[in-house]
């Protein structure tokens, strides 16, 4: 029995450390997701999740999230909610629904209001100067307008043996009204079996749809792969087989944790960072970089974590 | 190289008739799914499907389509549409965006606008009786509200080895607003893959979503499984699973062909029935029977085709 939590992107840091103390005290695996992805939903300066996460083509905040139960399977899931402040414990609750567990748009802000979910306006001032520095950038430049998809994507284990899943997301920046990505797609952004492991996705939501791929990594646990060779399997077998049909593929990263606490992590995206807690490991923020179709992750210097923070907190100016 | 195409329900019959037609011509697989799957949208009496499919709780009839192209594995869907008459045929649309490629509610419904898809009011007068009568049924017997989610799925091969597959669906009887279910989730509705095969799922969504059934299934058939092997053993491990950790499973029923043209079908619900045709084997509809982990399928009798569609046009009375 150990306890194990693991997330996607420096942004989770301090969720997992709150999330930690948690399963350290025999809490549950799901609360442990929760915590932790409230953490970064909440924190402003996060421009891709919750509050601060940059809009769609029409100024709206459009949130997705989900979550899942490694014991029961039980999914909960919301996509394209506006005006609550916290959809992963909207995703949450729905988990415990029989039916009507993935809902969307006005169907999922009414069940929050049912719920007494509390209701924000998640548009920060300084999500609009983004907003308005792209739409300028776009025109001048004939940019594609998309770029950002930093979904963050939990997974725990706690001392029960109970592991759960959890993801959360503002989506494409300047995505059109509507999207949805991977993040609240069961097997594609997140799939977590507590007898075998769990695994969540990050990246351009649709390319990873199309391999299933948090699905596949815990089938390959499953069969017996360790978790850093599922995720790197699962991975580059996806990159590659996009290469090779549509001539690229999109950034795809993921994390993963079996149900004895060993962790992996993949990318295709030089640059993608995690973040790590276990009963042997403590909190740890690592950087990935990518040689022949393997992961390579060091620690995060205090330069690079400095910068990380730095870079998102920097005034911002409007162009 | 031949042709195949197969669907869900003895629903699919006429349009795989049509779409048979298409493939023995050289047409191509994704117009046949498609073409298939517009006839069932078009039908007035098939409720779970289109034009007369029934409404949510609140009355509108909010609907569900997916397309996927095996070559590329290009993904389009759209869930909680309204009010427009042919959801396959925005999915497949869709399926050529590079980005945006998963549309909900109100955003789905500006892009079918904005690309000059014909729009239709879809509930039917048939339709608001059954509305009405499911209401009074509940109230009156406390009935849990929720039957009917009869998905058309259909999967196809062409004579050029491409393969496409289909999903398009009105979802549970009753649902909350914006509730999803598999048909538009890719790895659990549908799934396929020109160089292994494809498979489609029809049932409770709520479960079906639990095990990514649709790409399991492909992926088995990659791994050497027969179709029929593929289908039986995704559907009993899953059905088994749901059993084991939540005491019961909802229905479970699922067609796929491989790239070979050889079909399968699996249910753990008796009395599904399914349609296919390919070079080999001309226009049937047959219906399933369970027995120790495995589906047994007899060509459906006359007197049962003439059965199912006596009981779907039977006149209906307000109660």
């Amino acid at each position: 029995m150990s306890w194990a939590i693991i997330g996607t992107w420096r942004m989770a840091l301090e969720g997992i450390e709150k999330a930690a103390e948690l399963l350290v005290n025999r809490g549950n695996s799901g609360d442990a997701v929760e915590t932790a992805i409230k953490m970064v939903e909440d924190f402003p300066y996060y421009k891709s999740v919750g509050y601060g996460g940059l809009p769609n083509e029409n100024g709206e905040v459009e949130l997705d999230a989900a979550f899942m139960n490694g014991d029961t399977l039980s999914i909960g899931a919301v996509g394209g909610i506006k005006n609550f402040k916290n959809p992963i414990s909207i995703a949450k609750k729905l988990s415990k629904e029989e039916f009507n567990c993935f809902l969307i748009g006005q169907g999922a802000e009414e069940y929050a209001d049912k719920n007494g979910f509390e209701r924000k306006n998640m548009l920060t001032d300084r999500a609009i100067i983004h907003y308005k520095n792209r739409l300028k950038e776009t025109a001048d430049k004939r940019l594609t307008p998309y770029k950002g998809h930093d979904t963050v994507g939990i997974v725990s284990l706690d001392l029960n043996d109970s592991m759960a899943c959890g993801t959360s997301t503002s989506g494409l920046f300047m995505k059109k009204r509507g999207r949805l990505g991977d993040s609240p797609l069961v097997g594609s952004g997140f799939y977590v079996d507590s007898e075998i492991g769990g695994a969540v996705a990050t990246g351009l939501g649709e390319d990873i749809m199309k391999g299933c791929i948090s699905y596949e990594i815990v089938r390959l646990m499953g069969e017996g792969c360790s978790p850093q060779e599922a995720a790197d399997k699962a991975v580059f077998k996806l990159n590659n087989i996009l290469v090779d049909r549509r001539k690229k593929s999109g950034d795809i990263s993921v994390v993963c944790i079996n149900n004895r606490g060993e962790f992996g992590a993949a990318t295709n995206a030089e640059g993608f960072s995690f973040v790590v807690a276990t009963e042997k490991l403590s909190l740890t923020a690592y950087v990935c970089s990518v040689k022949d179709n393997k992961t390579i992750y060091e620690v995060a210097t205090e330069e690079w974590m400095d910068n990380y923070m730095k870079k998102r907190t920097a005034p911002l100016k409007l162009k």
